[in-house]
């Protein structure tokens, strides 16, 4: 019975008819942790929708009160019996795990995150790398290694490029939660809603972009993150070869020229 | 007739007795679109001034209820009948874009947009490439090249050196238009007044700054960005090098002398 | 009497028994200027803080209304009697500054700026460069150098690395003060207080932040400000390095042992 295999799967899938992807980690009993498992299922699941030309916005949302806990403490202790104390294992599992998050980033699919529980560690760094995040009033986020000795270094890659230093430092220092609302204000989250409307205000955004050209997106999203590591004069330099190609697209030509007839464009991807 | 000549330019010019140039995009019928002609108009004005003694501040304002939409579209078009398909028309002109908004963050004046109206792709860049911008209530913001195929991957590279990652990614990936409240919250502009105040408030922002040693200024603005884009330790030895020279010249003697006897200051600009 | 030294002391040096430092500017007659003296000292006592196990937190603060009004202008001006007309004291003391700015920044202990009064120029510097900031009402700030002839420069390294372009070139260009709670608004300091309250929430938070681990700390402060200067790839690479030698010292396992087990954890700071 696949159906049932995939209600048990840690990870669910579900695409509907406007090209939106729903993945919902759903491994709530161990509050939807990045343990090994799941997030292999997500490395696979995003580099599958990438290539995937029937899905252009990508929701990831979460079941229960836990977003996501960050990393599986328990694998990672067990890892401590090997000879080596378990480098060898943090090591691969701190680099899936950047992976993943990178993976996000490359995607060339618009990434929106839909919170409506509590998000730490390397949760709330999976929240930070997605391209856009809604949440519920009852979502919370917090890097909060230090209280447990372990630093959140990598979720402050995430973290440190969507808030200012000082926001990050507290959230690290400290390790204490802050609201959704709070989230919203340091610019971590772009919106809050109620939980009841938290699907739909996300769906809503995720068809808004989903109505766009994928081609467009995909050309927009990565030219985004790329010309953000440059200086100005690179910058310009790139975006404007970025922005002659995209001219000559199908995409663009017939988008202008619906534009200027007043009518709607017919997308061809490409 | 010159001065019905003036009148007609698509880039209206008028200097005050307080060193303040008044720059207004002036053709409202074509949205004050940024087509060759007033990008070539923009880039001159914006050169001249950066050589002219008697211009201390600049502020660039627009007539009619959009402050521009960006680029003249038609005129893109046309150029795709080529034998190229445009892409030497749009390279050429794509280049000069980035040259006018290159050119605004080179001027050693300081330049202050004033927005009443409507500000949409390389328009909002515009705005966002100015040192600082005042809007009025009726200002909005968006980058909505996803609805036309074309992604505004030169905006981008303005927005988002004043927004957050996730801010700007809305504004990109949805071309929503935000508010002129949103715009001064997410870091886009700096201050919303109303309609009527709107000239008031940038006139005494403006007037303000021109009060100021214009050498002072111009020496702050370029080390500005020139430090922007080093790292930590670079940048301090860049600005402590650029403090000592700025120690060195008259207006700092001045300037310090008279702040400590208690007197104002006579700038010699130099 | 060595009290009563210390008491004369133009920066006061205190320790609790929680391991906080308490650093007061203690020169209000020169408004806590950062004399050639000043920042001497305090670059010693942050670089003893620094290797002082005993301490885990540092908080700066400053007796009086003004928390610190930057350089020393009549020590400045004084310089230029010399035949080099001041450029090799300026070289000196803008070098040394720009020394204790970032010996904040490297000090393996998180520092936290307690300010009650103005805080100006290298002063509003001195702010911006600690890991957090919590204000009173009656705070302000402000990069006032165009008053004088003399821009911000080194000043800005440190705000502009806080708060958005517009927000930072605001306040350079103008010279203005601005409250503390636009400070708040724009990510110059992490939160506001009344008077009354100032020095409960500072200790507070630094005794919150002073109950983790030390090396933990120091780990992740290091971290995130190396950070923050690389492009994304490469800065994942560094912070996963980084989390998998924490992952094996001591306080990161009793940490975790900790916390699974629902006891409290027994740093040892290494």
């Amino acid at each position: 019975m696949p159906e049932s295999e995939a209600v048990q799967d840690i990870l669910c899938s579900e695409k509907d008819g406007n090209g939106i992807l729903r993945l919902t980690l759903n491994d709530d009993r161990r509050r939807n942790a990045l343990s090994e498992a799941m997030l292999l299922k997500l490395k696979e699941a995003v580099s599958d929708a990438a290539k995937d030309a029937a899905v252009r916005v990508i929701i990831l949302a979460a079941k229960g009160p836990v977003f996501s806990s960050g990393h599986n403490l328990k694998e990672m202790t067990a890892a401590r019996d090997a000879p080596d104390r378990g480098r060898a294992y943090f090591s691969r599992i701190l680099a899936l795990c950047a992976d993943v998050m990178q993976g996000i980033v490359a995607c060339p699919k618009p990434i929106i995150a839909e919170v409506s529980g509590v998000a730490t560690a390397a949760g709330c760094q999976l929240v930070a790398s997605c391209d856009l995040a809604v949440a519920a009033e009852t979502a919370q986020f917090s890097t909060p290694g230090v209280h447990i000795g372990l630093f959140c270094s990598t979720p402050m890659v995430a973290l440190s490029r969507n808030v200012s230093n000082k926001h990050a430092m507290e959230m690290l220092l400290t390790g204490d939660m802050i609201t959704a609302a709070r989230a919203a204000e340091i610019g971590l989250i772009n919106r809050v809603t109620s939980s009841q409307a938290l699907q739909d205000v996300t769906m809503e955004l995720a068809r808004k972009i989903a109505s766009k050209s994928s081609l467009t997106l995909a050309v927009g999203k990565r030219a985004f993150y790329e010309q953000r590591e440059m200086g100005l004069s690179e910058a310009y330099q790139y975006a404007s070869g970025v922005m002659v190609e995209n001219m000559l697209v199908h995409d663009a030509e017939e988008g202008i020229s619906a534009f200027i007839e007043k009518r709607a464009a017919q997308w061809r991807d490409k």
